[in-house]
């Protein structure tokens, strides 16, 4: 696989702006893109940080994934995303290795294409595959 | 603050073996760095990747923080650490400010200085500040 970097490490929030104007007191950050994501109940806002970024993702549902979570676990780290050249590739190659997948075919996550592999498969981290601009490739 | 980078995303795991063997076969990271920290009661690896790096946390105890998170809430994701380049200025800095700290002194983490903010401070987030290889600033 390559992985070309961390391309975002993920936290569960309850209030976006809080967090926001907390972060930018605290250490500094500023808020990048933010944006809805309906068909996830969420609302996330990226901060760009030294070549990668933190992702804030507010459940909107609390039946949503995201919602699960915060309820279960309270605000918290959530996943860290691996940039890949080619993410329906590298779902074949980990699907063909046996390793088990969340996500089988790419989504969308905002403008780009993602797929979440399974906790169980990486020793309890959830992680995210994501490729930045391939849109197109959804309809491989 | 001045926000390097992501210098790490830490990870609790009960096996640090066969997590690296798992992240070799199924990301292709190759290990990095591995060290017994006695005084943490934890063993720890770094895998580089893309300019920052993952860290894995194996605890030695059960009685220590990082026992006591595998303990409660399982393997999975613990921490971020950011960068910085004066530990103890920043940490003087958000004493200053009210933010609530774990450690108020910088303190060993390896061959670096580290120090803890305390999650109540980040929403819900560890967060190391680390400094590179300034171990003389023990002495100041």
């Amino acid at each position: 696989m390559t992985l070309l970097r961390v391309d975002h490490t993920a936290v569960i929030v309850r209030d976006i702006d809080q967090t926001l104007e907390r972060y930018r007191l605290i250490f500094g950050i500023l808020p990048g893109e933010r944006t809805m994501v309906p068909d996830q109940d969420v609302e996330v806002a990226f901060l760009p940080l030294g070549g990668t970024q933190l992702e804030l993702i507010r459940p909107t549902s609390p039946t949503s994934g995201a919602g699960r979570f915060l309820e279960r676990r309270g605000e918290g780290l959530h996943h860290v995303a691996f940039l890949v050249e080619d993410v329906r590739a590298e779902l074949k190659r980990l699907s063909d290795e046996g390793v088990e997948l969340i996500d089988t075919e790419p989504r969308r996550g905002g403008r780009h294409l993602i797929a979440f592999v399974h906790p169980r498969a990486t020793g309890g981290i959830l992680v995210e595959l994501v490729q930045h601009e391939g849109d197109q490739q959804l309809q491989a």
